[in-house]
């Protein structure tokens, strides 16, 4: 782009309305950012919902500093739901006025072996949705708290029409990283699953296993979320402070998804695992999880970690949630409710997801 | 047993010579303990060697109290090699005159599924080779310390005849720790596996390791060992306080086999294993081990456990060795230098393990 010199740039780019943070400690605040036009294998996508991801909040404050910098201006957003409006010449699987998605990625290299085998969150030349280095653009990558965005059609995603739109959004972070890791362990019918904490992944986690006929187990320390648990598709709730409870739960387990991101014990879980039982951490605490060796040497259990997912597993958890009429429990805001958002976020006060509808951005 | 009244009782029983603790602080010295005579499915060996394995250490020092209090007089050793002396009307797989070893345990209830599945390590009923209750006495299981020992065939196993017996023992505890989790991890030629620490059990891993063709890499914090690791099949060795060293492997291990059992830095090998990498914990370090998540999300990498292994498997094993002409290094000692070995095993200074000569017992 450099050698095409400012003007060419220029007139390859067009504005679009966002809300973004111009420093760690500034709300998020209407402005207007670049976009490209579409390029060859681009879709541009006039964005109708997006979630609000914790993750947002951590990039806006700058709170991943010393792995992931924020540069300023920041706008977040990876939980794209949207229409098309316009596709590049080679573009095949997306015309005009479909519905399309996006997630977590917007790019990598194509080449390596993780993006061969449908790994593209794992490829060291990825590119994050916002914050990221931008191929195109030179500059940073900008994400969907915005009214529009262009990307390769590779890293967009198709949208089932029986969807609700804003319960859709939040399939693309909260609903992969909870997918995937029940797909790569396996669960199925007549299994046990259990799902730690009920968040906005835990509530996926849910939905998900309960989808797939596992015996589906919340494990939760809130007696106020047993009702809502169930509701949503669990067969049993037991609260994790009652060392009884968990304790008839012992050894009975195929496998546990943990979602939850602050301290906790998880060798507790551990030990409700069969033999060969796995427990999974879509959460990433900032301080390290203390663990007993012991809990896995007995009946050879595992802990391992899982990361949102694929582009091929996103578009297969998309279509699962088209035939089971899956979506998130989302709470609709305005954007211009977002700093408040922010804040109900840090207390958990939220049912299970935000998601911003971006009509309100005209305005 | 008790129906019949004491007489009986002990006139199914013989004396054994065997060197035991009698107490926490008490010195092992040498004692009699009684044998039963064989049963219908029992097969008596006589021992030749037994090996020093640092849960013996713990048992004696009554260390594992909370979970396992000791009872006494404690005869510990569960890496037992010998010869057939008798065997009872129904024993099909052994006949007097034949070589036979016994590891960590001489019974199990033989119904459960974890039975029928070869997992006789997990079964809820399973009899410790040593301090166990002991369901044909009613008192305790008397270990390898001794000139010789009655098991139920089931859980006898048969030696390959090439093999030196000093050196064989040890692979009833340290070298089926090591074979199993290299086994149910797949590890095979072409694939590149990380030894995490070079005592009894690492020296075992790395044998089975480069046995099974994997590119070997041995990890340790002493220069010392970079010499006898490579004798032992290392094709490469780490010095793990070299955190440039270790960066170079970074991303390129298929599993790691971590045989240490002091606090140590898992994370710091977790980030050397590739996308579905695994890293296998056969140690029990007393204090929790502080886990970094984000390590094991990043390329949805695991951590699990492994504990010695199912019969089955443990003959598979001793034929690997046969084949491979595999067995382990050891000090071979009297009995009348165990308590001084058990010194030196507190200080890590055996190459690798030691194994008692129990002809020293007869002296």
């Amino acid at each position: 782009m450099a050698r095409h010199g400012p003007w060419v740039y220029l007139k390859c780019m067009s504005n679009a309305k966002a809300f973004a943070a111009s420093s760690p400690t500034s709300p998020l605040a209407s402005t207007s950012i670049p976009r490209r036009e579409p390029k060859e294998r681009d879709v541009q996508i006039e964005i109708l919902f997006c979630g609000v991801c914790h993750s947002d909040l951590h990039t806006v404050r700058d709170e991943w500093n010393a792995v992931m910098p924020t540069v300023y201006p920041c706008v977040p957003g990876h939980e794209i739901v949207g229409r098309v409006t316009a596709v590049g010449s080679s573009v095949s699987k997306f015309k005009v006025g479909d519905l399309a998605a996006v997630g977590c990625l917007v790019g990598s290299d194509g080449t390596c072996p993780e993006c061969q085998a449908g790994f593209e969150q794992f490829c060291n030349g990825m590119t994050l949705t916002y914050n990221s280095p931008d191929v195109h653009s030179g500059g940073v990558t900008y994400g969907g708290y915005s009214d529009s965005i262009v990307v390769d059609e590779h890293f967009v995603l198709r949208v089932p029409s029986n969807l609700d739109l804003a319960g859709t959004a939040p399939l693309l972070c909260a609903g992969i990283t909870t997918w995937s890791p029940l797909r790569h362990w396996g669960v199925t019918k007549g299994q046990k699953v259990g799902i730690v904490g009920l968040g906005g992944l835990g509530h996926m986690g849910v939905k998900f296993a309960h989808a797939l006929g596992a015996h589906t187990v919340v494990f939760t320390t809130s007696e106020s979320k047993v009702e809502d648990a169930k509701r949503l598709g669990a067969d049993e709730v037991v609260i994790s402070k009652n060392a009884d409870e968990m304790a008839k739960h012992a050894l009975s387990f195929d496998f546990i998804l943990d979602c939850v991101s602050a301290d906790h014990d998880i060798n507790a879980y551990i030990h409700l695992l069969k033999r060969d039982g796995n427990m999974t951490l879509v959460g990433a605490p900032e301080k390290p999880l203390p663990l007993f060796s012991m809990g896995l040497l007995f009946k050879r259990r595992s802990v391992s970690g899982s990361l949102i997912g694929g582009i091929a597993e996103t578009q297969e958890m998309l279509d699962f949630c088209g035939e089971h009429n899956i979506t998130a429990d989302v709470e609709v805001i305005a954007i211009q409710e977002i700093n408040e958002a922010y804040e109900r976020l840090l207390k958990s006060d939220v049912k299970y997801r935000f998601s911003i509808d971006m009509a309100s951005l005209k305005g």
